[in-house]
């Protein structure tokens, strides 16, 4: 299936933000972003991580599914990181303004220190990566 | 938050395979390969789409949230067409084989015509995309 798959990692994030820790801030933007960027919620899961002993990881995982395929967001406060991802299939009309648009207002509301975006064309016949910047 | 993101478009998968249209017998899968991968689970969701006029979706589309970042799934029987993501963080230690060996048994388990595999490489310092075959 072609479609254009966005990345997003992002550092330098506020660690005390809410959408760093508290699963319903995160839901709460997600599920806004994908209905402003005209996309197809099917179901949603997030996960709040208790702080383990190995690790310290006490972010958030979470994923919007999509009629157009999904999108996913892991946080890890306790390094000010946080990743993006937004996959759109192009069955029927090609959604990738879409996909840009809902990757746009994801990455502005972490306000990151810094952000490295990747662009990968899926499919068997796409040419692949390009970075955006 | 660095790490390894595997991404694999598949083409030519029997439209009739129980993987590709329910979600009990992908959800099955999945489990035990995130469970042989040495993976851990947090959280699941599975989708099956009613067949619609615009596209004539039918297929399955579902994640597993892991503790190390998620696999995703998703069929098109209609096209004979699967994609599938393994991202694993690599935080407190490398997890790029539990990653390659997860996606390995995935596509395997789909005998796809032709398999188009891509790898990511996530994060700020990373070096990105390397096109596996």
């Amino acid at each position: 299936m072609n479609g254009l798959h966005l990345t997003a990692d992002l550092n330098g994030v506020e660690a005390t933000l809410p959408l760093m820790l508290d699963p319903e801030a995160l839901r709460a933007l997600c599920q806004r972003a994908v209905e402003q960027a005209d996309l197809g919620a099917v179901g949603e899961l997030f996960h709040r991580f208790e702080p383990v002993p190995c690790c310290e990881q006490t972010g958030i995982t979470g994923v919007v599914l999509l009629a157009e395929s999904h999108l996913a967001v892991h946080t890890w406060p306790e390094l000010g990181g946080v990743t993006v991802d937004v996959y759109v299939c192009n069955l029927g009309q090609d959604n990738s303004a879409k996909a840009e648009a809902l990757m746009g207002w994801l990455v502005a509301a972490f306000a990151p220190r810094d952000a490295r975006l990747q662009r990968l064309q899926r499919g068997a016949q796409s040419p692949g990566l390009s970075p955006i910047r």
